[in-house]
C-alpha cells in the first residue's frame, strides 16, 4: 500500500531488436543461505504469524517483488494462460499430425519422418551390453528380429535398477518400481511380438514416469510422504493411456524434487538423485529421476513435468534431450495439479529421434477434456526432412534463423558458455544457420512473475492438504516456499499475469524474425550434492 | 490456514435437472447497515492495519468466503475467462454477421432483419413531442423525410437535459455534456443528410455513453473525482469509433455508481441518478445514467458497461432493455480497465429493435487488438424472422425452450414475481414457448466468487492510483469495498476461478436442453433514494 508509483512503458513502445534500450538485469536472489539448526529456526520463523509476516515482507521487498508487482503500473491486461493465435502456415517438408487419430497411428507417421535405421554394425557396440543405451528403434528392431524379448529386457532392467540402488551412494532414480507389474506388461508385449503383432515401435520399450503423473497401480507421491494419503490413484493419466495404447513397458515412478519446488533433485524422503556422469553431483530437478534414468541408459525415454524448467534443467545437467511441450499440446488429465497455467508433461530422452516418437505418442486430448484443450491446439507439424540421413543437405536446416540475446546467453559459467558457443558454431559453419542478435526485455521481472504465479497456484491447488498434513512432513525448503507463497497478494498475482502478457508480446515479436531462441539451459553444470541436503 | 476441509463433489456428479439434490441458498449478505458518523468510523476501522485485519477476516468468515474459498476442496481447474467452445451451428432463419465488415454494413444487415417501420400514424403520438421517446428508425425516417434535422434534435436534446438538471431534485443523468461538441457533430450529420448521404440509420441519432468509456474530447471519470487526473483520454474507445463510423450523435457522458462498485447509481460527487418513473427512487447502477436517460426518452439507446449486472439491473429498474453482450464480442479497448474477465460493454435501449441495431454497430475488434479477441468470437447470428411483423407466426419463437429454476425465480418480491410470471404466461400461452424446470447449483457460491474476482481485479487494475489519490476522495462505500478487496488471498482468488469453471459447466449442461434461462433481473423494484446516500 505504498505511495510510490513506477511505470513500465507500453509494450508497443518496447523494442526487441539488438539496439533496444532496455537493460539486462542478472538474476540476483536475495535470501539467506543456511542449513542445519539455522535453517530449522528460519523455517519456524517464516511459518510464524508475526515474525513470518515481517520476514516475508522483507524477502519480497529485497527481491524486487514489491517494487515490480505492487508499485509498478502496467498498461497491459493480464494473460492468465500462455495462449497465442495459431498460425496455420503451409510449410514444405513438414507433415501435420491430425488430431483424433490413435497414438500408434501418430507414432507410425513420426517414423516416416526418420532416416533409415543404421545398419546392424553401427549398433554392434550396444549389443555387447544388451539393452543399456538402446534407442527406441534399436529395441523394436531387436524384438522384431527375435534377438531379445521384452520379457528379457524387463528382467535385465530390474536387475540394473537394483544394481543402481545398491551402489554407494544409492543413485535414487526411482521412488517405486513394481516387479510383478513390469513383468506382466513384458509378458503381454512378448506375446504380441511372438504373434508378429506389436502395437507400435514402442511395444515392449521401457519408459519411466515421473512420480507426478498417475500410472496405475502405482501411487503418485509427488515426491512427498503425504500426497498419496489424500489423493488416490484410480486410473492412468491421459498421456499414460496413450503410451499403453502403443504397448510401452512402463517401468516405474521416478524420483523428483519434493512437489517439483526445486531444481536440485535432492529429495529428503527418497534420497538425492545422483548424476550418472558423476555420482557426487546432482541430477537436477525437479524431474531428476527421469533425466538420470535416461542418462544411465536404463530406458531410452522418460516422462517428466515442466512448470519452470523441471524437464529442461535436469536434462541439461544429465546430458540428455529435454522437451517441454507447447502448453496444451499434451493433456494434463491425471497429472498432479501442482499448477494449471505453467506446467506441461515433457519428455526426457537420449536422442532427438526418441523425443519425436514419444511426443507424437503422448500428444492430444480426450474428447471430454475440453477445458484443457481449449482453445484447441493446432496440428503438430513434424519435419520430414531427415530422410536422407544427412542434415547438412537439408534446405530447411540452412533456412533456420536463430535469435540470440547475448547478454543473457553469456550470463553463464565459462565452461557452459564455451560449450554452447562451439555448438552454435557448428550450426553456423556446417549447416549455414543464421544467428540474429535480439533483446528480450524484462527477463528478471518475468522470473519473479513466474515465481509468484507458480507459488500462488500450488498454494491454491494443494494448500488445504498441505496445511493439514504436508507441513508436518515436508523438507525445510518446501516449508519455507509455502510460507512465502501464502504471502503473495492478489494484486501481485494479477500484476504477474500482466508481466506474462508483456513477455508473450516480446516472444511473438522475436518469432516474427526468427524461428527459435537459443540459450544455455542452465548457467552452471551440475552442482555437488552437499551434506546439508539443499545443494 | 484452518485445518477444516470441506469438499465439493466433482461437477460430473452434479445434476442440473429439476430433481437435482442440491440446495438453494438465498443470498444473505452479513454486513452492518450504517450511515453518517457510524459509517465514517467503520470506514476508518476497515482501513486501519490492525482493526481492519480483524474486521475483514470477520466479514469474510460471516459471508461464507473463508468456508467456500479457503476450506473447500475443488476437483476442477480454474477458469480465468468465460470462454467456451464455439458451436458453429447452421440455423435456419438466422443470418451470420461476418467479421471484418464496416459498422454501417453490419447495421444495414441488421435492418434487413426488422419488420417494416410502422406507418406514420403509429408514431403520430411521438411527433407531437418532437424526438422524445423516438426509436432509431423514427429518427432516420424523420431525417430522411426532412421533417427535422439532427441539428434541431441536438438543440432540443440540450434543452431537455438542461431541464432535467433544473428539476427538483436534479435528475443527474449526465456527468458531462459538451454543447459545442454536440452541435458540431449535429451540423456534420445535418450536412450529410442534406446531401442524401447519411452514414447509416444511426446518423444523427442521439446516443449517450457511460462515463466509463472513452469518448474524446470528454474526460473519463468512472464516476470519481480523481481518475481523470491520472488517466488522460487521447482517443475514442473502439466501440465509440464504430458508432462514429455510423454517424451517431454522441451526446455526453452519463452518471454512474462510483467506479461501478455498486448498484444504486447514487454517486457522492455527481449526485444520485433519479428514476424517470419516480424521481424519489434510484435508477439503479452502475450504468444508472444511461438507463435513466433512455427511460426519460432523451435518446433511444445508450452504452453501459456490465461486470456484475451494471447494465441489466438499472435497465430493469428503469423499464428499458439491457443487454450485456457475450464476453469478448465487443472490444474493451478504451474502456476503463476496472476488471478484465467480467465486464463487457452493453446496451441500454428503449426497444429490442434498437438494442439489435446498436449491438451490430459496436461489436467486433480492431485487428491489432488480438488479445481481447482471442479466442476469436464466432460470427454474430441475427434472427431474421421478424420480417412478417407478427411474432406469433414465427416458427422459431415457438420452438424456443426456456429453462427456469423456480426456487431462484421465486426468490423475489411479490410484485416482481407476479409481473415476471405474467410475462412468462404470455410467452407460453400466446407463442407456444416451452418452459423447462432446471436446477442451477451453487448460485450463492458463484455470487461470492464473482465478488472476490471483481474486487481483486479492480484492486490490481487501479489500486496503485486509488492508494495514492482515490482513497482521499472517494465515497464511504468505495473505501469499505477497497479495504475488503485488498484482503482477498490468492488462494481465494484461484478458488473463485474454480467455482467459475463449475458454473460454466452447469450453464453448458443447461444449454444442451434449453435456449435460454429466464429469471427476474432484480428481485426488488427500484429502491428509494434515502437521505444517507447509500440507500
Amino acid at each position: 500500500m505504498g505511495t510510490k508509483k513506477l511505470e513500465l512503458r507500453p509494450v508497443s513502445e518496447m523494442s526487441t531488436s539488438k539496439d533496444s534500450d532496455t537493460n539486462y538485469t542478472a538474476a540476483n536472489v536475495k535470501a539467506p543461505r543456511m542449513a542445519g539448526l539455522l535453517l530449522r529456526c528460519f523455517t519456524w520463523m517464516m511459518e510464524s504469524d508475526i515474525f513470518g509476516l515481517i520476514f516475508r515482507l522483507k524477502l519480497k521487498k529485497d527481491n524486487l517483488i514489491t517494487k515490480v508487482f505492487q508499485q509498478t503500473e502496467y498498461h497491459e491486461p493480464p494473460m492468465f494462460q500462455p495462449h497465442f493465435p495459431i498460425e496455420e502456415v503451409e510449410e514444405s517438408g513438414v507433415i501435420q499430425l491430425e488430431q483424433n487419430r490413435s497414438p500408434p497411428d501418430h507414432v507410425a507417421r513420426a517414423l516416416e519422418c526418420l532416416y533409415p535405421l543404421p545398419s546392424r554394425n553401427a549398433i554392434g557396440d550396444r549389443n555387447r551390453h544388451p539393452f543399456l543405451h538402446w534407442k527406441i528403434r534399436d529395441y523394436a528392431e531387436a524384438f522384431v528380429s527375435g534377438r531379445i524379448t521384452p520379457y528379457l529386457v524387463a528382467e535385465r532392467f530390474l536387475s540394473a535398477v537394483e544394481d543402481s540402488c545398491n551402489r554407494s551412494p544409492n543413485m535414487c532414480f526411482f521412488i517405486a518400481y513394481n516387479e510383478e507389474d513390469i513383468l506382466r506388461q513384458a509378458s503381454e508385449s512378448t506375446a504380441r511380438h511372438a504373434k508378429g503383432k506389436p502395437l507400435s515401435v514402442l511395444d515392449g520399450v521401457p519408459i519411466a514416469v515421473k512420480d507426478e503423473i498417475d500410472c496405475f497401480p502405482y501411487l503418485t507421491t509427488g515426491g512427498t510422504k503425504w500426497m498419496q494419503k489424500v489423493r488416490k490413484v484410480k486410473d492412468d493419466a491421459a498421456c499414460i493411456k496413450r503410451l499403453r495404447a502403443c504397448g510401452a513397458l512402463l517401468v516405474g515412478k521416478t524420483n523428483m524434487h519434493e512437489l517439483g519446488q526445486g531444481t536440485t533433485g535432492i529429495n529428503p524422503h527418497y534420497g538425492a538423485v545422483r548424476n550418472p556422469y558423476d555420482k557426487d553431483r546432482c541430477a537436477g530437478g525437479s524431474s531428476g529421476g527421469s533425466a538420470a534414468a535416461v542418462a544411465a541408459g536404463l530406458c531410452p525415454a522418460a516422462l517428466g513435468v515442466d512448470g519452470g524448467g523441471s524437464v529442461r534443467m535436469p536434462a541439461a545437467l544429465c546430458g540428455v534431450v529435454g522437451l517441454k511441450g507447447t502448453y496444451g499440446r499434451v493433456s494434463s488429465a491425471g497429472v498432479l495439479p501442482l499448477n494449471w497455467t505453467l506446467g506441461s508433461v515433457g519428455i526426457l530422452a537420449a536422442s532427438v529421434e526418441d523425443t519425436l516418437i514419444m511426443y507424437t505418442a503422448i500428444q492430444g486430448h480426450l474428447a471430454q477434456d475440453w477445458i484443457a484443450s481449449f482453445p484447441p491446439a493446432a496440428n503438430l507439424p513434424i519435419l520430414k526432412d531427415f530422410e536422407d540421413g544427412d542434415l547438412s543437405k537439408s534446405k530447411i536446416i540452412s533456412s533456420i534463423k536463430i535469435a540470440k540475446y547475448s547478454k543473457w546467453f553469456d550470463d553463464s559459467d565459462k565452461s557452459v558458455r564455451t560449450t554452447c558457443y562451439s555448438a552454435l558454431n557448428v550450426l553456423q559453419q556446417e549447416y549455414g544457420v543464421k544467428v540474429l542478435e535480439v533483446t528480450i526485455p524484462e527477463l528478471e521481472e518475468m522470473r519473479l512473475a513466474h515465481f509468484i504465479t507458480i507459488g500462488s497456484e500450488i498454494s491454491a491447488s494443494i494448500g488445504i492438504d498441505y496445511d493439514r498434513m504436508g507441513i508436518h512432513d515436508s523438507g525445510a525448503d518446501i516449508r519455507v516456499c509455502f510460507a512465502l507463497y501464502g504471502s503473495f497478494s492478489t494484486r501481485e498475482l494479477l500484476s504477474a499475469q500482466r508481466m506474462r502478457f508483456r513477455q508473450m508480446h516480446y516472444h511473438m515479436e522475436i518469432f516474427k524474425t526468427a524461428d527459435l531462441i537459443v540459450t544455455p539451459t542452465t548457467a552452471a553444470t551440475a552442482p555437488v550434492c552437499s551434506a546439508d541436503g539443499l545443494n
